[in-house]
């Protein structure tokens, strides 16, 4: 695939995840292995403390990861996630978050991903979570 | 404290995680050492496949190790999710999944959760997804 | 496969892991689903504080999720460790310590195990270690 | 400290896990925050298959991830590990495997490591496994 067909295809995608938009996820950058998806922050993704929830820190960082890995998979491979473990680091804080996920190692049926998300304020980013899980190409589902 | 402490306890904090009411969690049951986590199922929480989003699924598993961790902490003591892991097993289905945390091992700082989260039909429960993690008492933040 | 022709195919292919005799391990139970590995305290398997070292909690622990994957795959597939997550409990003292791998759910290509690892005194036993893992079946390398 | 002082804790404590020589693992290098251990292919650290085990992989990238963490640590704390994740990528050959630990988050009592664990051979290097970690100051042991 081009790259404008892998970002098409990750968009798409993406636009089908109907739990992206309930939490004001955005796609921010597509490239081939790597994606990068942006959460405002919002008190309707808060825990008891009122940072980020790390289920929301979580939920980005696992479709990063499942659409770097989509990214380069073969045009009738869907993807799905296997398992993940993810890092708490810091208090996860506004007013932007970025979850930037990579490919590792990507194989025909296992794909290994790694995903940092950022607290991303106006003097600078800090990390908040780190990633490291593996996602699954399926076949004959139709390719997302 | 007494058992019916503890369930305020956990239900008050609960209540100010706003993160569980806009994906429609509630809290099924508590007991010492042992929080269920309910989520009806909604389009808002799905992935491009239809099913609930891995990350919903973790939403709902790391509370329900927080909150089994928090029941047994002393009255001082704040929970804070240290790192998770967790394998999706089949996909998650309505009309309604339970997410069951237990606590494995409490320590003073560290208390080391599973959390298995079932897909609940009128004809039989099927695991979903299941999670090990660990969470953090955190002393002088007040107790929740 | 017949409960025999399942142990007897365990057993073989835990001769062949040279590791497994270099710490010391044996097998100490087969059943389908379930595989029980034995490993007897020394000084050759220590860290730095006297205790079992984390990474031969992590091997007994991996070889027992393992083999409890591969004794419900199909003749014609071997197992291979895609990956696992550890937690250490306790310090993991002698006499003896016991890992009890357990097939968590078995698919056709991943299988997601858990393993509990108990230090064993005449007193009783005592959970110092629970790892989740996840198996692969790999076809035509011969199955073990 | 200074890196010599440093590197003089880590070699101390080094030596003393009994299960770094079973296996025959050296330490290659310490620097602030990043730790590179070396282990030569020997059938004695096999699985069935002739490569090295995932759980003698694990042991490296632990005992990486730990020093590594150990070398930000004050003086009067010794280094235990929490838990910790490893993927694994390829089957790991000989002639020579290093495990790189390198410190992500440093904090009072957690520290938050990663280790890559490569085959290095003639031609280059490949990545093997890749590990991500919990690692925890324990004060009043004494400092290793």
């Amino acid at each position: 695939m081009t790259e404008p067909d892998i970002e098409s295809r990750v968009r798409a995608s993406f636009g089908k995840q109907r739990f992206m938009a309930t939490i004001g996820a955005t796609i921010e950058r597509v490239a081939p292995g790597e994606v990068d998806i942006a959460l405002a922050f919002d008190e309707a993704v808060t825990q008891q403390h009122g940072f980020v929830h790390a289920g929301a820190l979580a939920t980005v960082a696992d479709s990063a990861c499942g659409y770097a890995a989509l990214s380069m998979m073969p045009g009738d491979a869907a993807v799905m996630s296997v398992e993940f473990k993810i890092n708490m680091l810091a208090p996860a804080e506004g007013p932007r978050l970025v979850a930037r996920g990579r490919v590792v190692r990507s194989g025909r049926t296992l794909t290994v991903c790694r995903a940092d998300v950022f607290s991303v304020k106006p003097d600078g980013e800090k990390l908040v979570a780190t990633m490291q899980g593996t996602m699954m190409a399926v076949r004959g589902r139709g390719g997302d």
